[in-house]
């Protein structure tokens, strides 16, 4: 089995509603389905969304990177060579999402090549993902009527709250308003995507100390390396670094030297094979492990199923997986289903995604078919 | 495919020559064949090489607990369920050996289910594995000779040297005369199973400081926790833990507080699975990992290449893979073979491993056929 061909489809989907959050806003997804053709025919799929202004991707740097070096790097070899495959893609720095979709994309080769659901062949630890949804900026009624719509639709108990505004009483208050509006059997977490500064963090903890939030992701700028470690002490909950932690060795940077003290897991920015190491590396060490989403259409969510489901640590907390939500179509022959709560691992084999084609042909916007 | 019957069948082998380490000798092998059947008529096989004066197993008490709980946790099952299966295993405490030897069964299951080399599904990342040769005590002239033979006949340039005597000038003088008998393009490496305490192992340190040794393995006892911390901070050299570090939050505690600064990883005592978690620790860390060697026999070292040669972390290092040379004879139906000083990794489906029936039946202890 040689790997043939390296497709790289650049597609656009409005939201439903944009997303609002402390780094930044979401109109539209500009993604970019990578697609790779084996010589006896099997097709591997896996989706890339470049996020700008967290890690530097573009959708037309992905189609470039897939089309020139990476289609170098790939192009005659076997997926089954995954180790050496990697070593190869890694002399290009950076690019996390691109390689981490070429890592799914040939997983989902293995599992197809070898008639199995990769989440079996990653570990099979358990059936289905608990899942947390996101909710963005919006009025605090707005907001809670929206997490209420959640629960009531889907069985949704987890929520993550976009905060990180100024001044803090509003972020303040919209955490009384939704431990209010939602009752306490509501696990509530915040995020505030690097929006506060971490004396105003500490300030924010101390105000909400008695709503029982679980985790405090990205409060201020890892970089900004006394005053996070200053915060990390006083947190009395786990501080989740997310966008400062895109590969194992920063992730192992951050745990070593005290700046968070829980991990987001994206296999959107990590793959499976390096999301694997970071959570090994998180498992050894005690520390908790969040699947993230890095605002995924229903095919990086069944990867983050695909992949959290496969392992006790990964599945321990709610994953999130519901922002496809908000967008106004999607790539995907079947929807995702979520019921009760959870999404269910998928039991076909690869990665477990089927792309509808008249819809991708709808989507692409590089007007080829 | 679901697993039908556990077997654990206990076997016994003299070893050519006997092997004397600072903990201990091996006059014969007293090993556990386990051998997973699925309905759909496949077999899994590996070794559990039982070490009492190490880890506390024995091979009766391998077997009992194969035949006893492991079997009602493993029979009715999916080899593909394996991280649900190592939950169940793990209810029961310790037994390192026994866990590592059901974890490398069951990917040889999954490895000949799907028609795939193991070693292709953990990662693929080269074809061989490099080999390090434990030489044990003897006189040096005779160590020397030793070593210039394994040299000479399989092409071996690393070699491990067992040390641990009193006075430490016998070790000292030995580490001498093996660099002068086999030159300076020869890696040499100590490894004293505790015999010595902290100060003394700085002394042999001291002595040996020209030597160009690479590692020091299990200097004391890491469990005299203020003495090794100080050893491993006045060594120039990586201290190895192994006996220390059957697990991977054994391998954490070690590594996080001090006691070590390479991990040895034995897919005798860790498998694959538990054995990958310790490598990406690792490698999270930039610490240094030596594939070792649990006296295995030639099933037990097939079972190191397949997962060694997986990855880039664990196949920088020469591995220990050659212990079985020691052994006068193996259950393998066909033998090992070190050409240049390397052993290539399996590329039938499976760990690589066949069993020869006329020598398990020779050599089974268990009175059965």
């Amino acid at each position: 089995m040689k790997i043939q061909r390296v497709e790289a489809i650049p597609y656009t989907i409005p939201m439903k509603k944009p997303l609002h959050f402390a780094s930044g806003s979401v109109h539209q997804i500009d993604h970019v389905l990578v697609r790779l053709t084996t010589d006896d025919g099997l097709v591997g799929v896996a989706d890339i969304p470049p996020r700008p202004y967290t890690y530097g991707e573009t959708q037309a740097g992905v189609v470039a990177l897939l089309e020139t070096l990476f289609s170098d790097a790939l192009v005659g070899c076997d997926p089954l060579d995954r180790g050496r495959l990697h070593a190869a893609l890694d002399r290009t720095v950076g690019n996390h999402a691109t390689k981490g979709g070429v890592d799914i994309a040939i997983w989902d080769l293995i599992g197809k090549s070898v008639g199995q659901p990769v989440h079996r062949l990653l570990g099979g630890y358990t059936d289905s993902l608990r899942v947390a949804h996101m909710i963005g900026f919006a009025e605090p009624a707005a907001m809670v009527e929206e997490a209420q719509g959640f629960r009531d639709e889907y069985g949704i108990a987890v929520f993550k709250v976009k905060v990180g505004r100024r001044p803090l009483s509003l972020d303040i208050d919209l955490c009384f308003a939704l431990r209010e509006g939602l009752g306490t059997d509501v696990e509530l977490y915040l995020d505030a995507n690097r929006g506060w500064t971490a004396t105003e963090a500490v300030q924010v903890l101390d105000a909400t100390a008695g709503l029982g939030l679980t985790y405090f992701e990205e409060p201020d700028d890892a970089r900004e390396i006394l005053g996070r470690r200053r915060l990390v002490q006083l947190s009395r909950i786990p501080v989740v670094a997310d966008e400062s932690v895109p590969t194992l060795g920063d992730a192992a940077r951050e745990i070593q030297t005290g700046g968070a003290t829980a991990l987001s897991i994206k296999t959107a920015r990590s793959g499976f094979s390096e999301s694997q190491k970071i959570l090994a590396y998180a498992e050894a060490l005690g520390v908790d492990v969040i699947m993230g989403n890095q605002i995924d259409s229903q095919i990086g969510s069944t990867a983050t199923v695909t992949f959290g489901a496969a392992f006790a640590h990964s599945s321990r907390r709610a994953a999130e997986l519901s922002n496809y939500l908000d967008m106004a179509d999607d790539l995907v022959a079947e929807p995702l289903v979520i019921r009760d709560g959870v999404i269910a691992a998928p039991t076909v084999p690869g990665v477990g995604v089927d792309i509808d084609p008249e819809k991708l042909a709808r989507y692409r916007t590089d007007g080829r078919n």
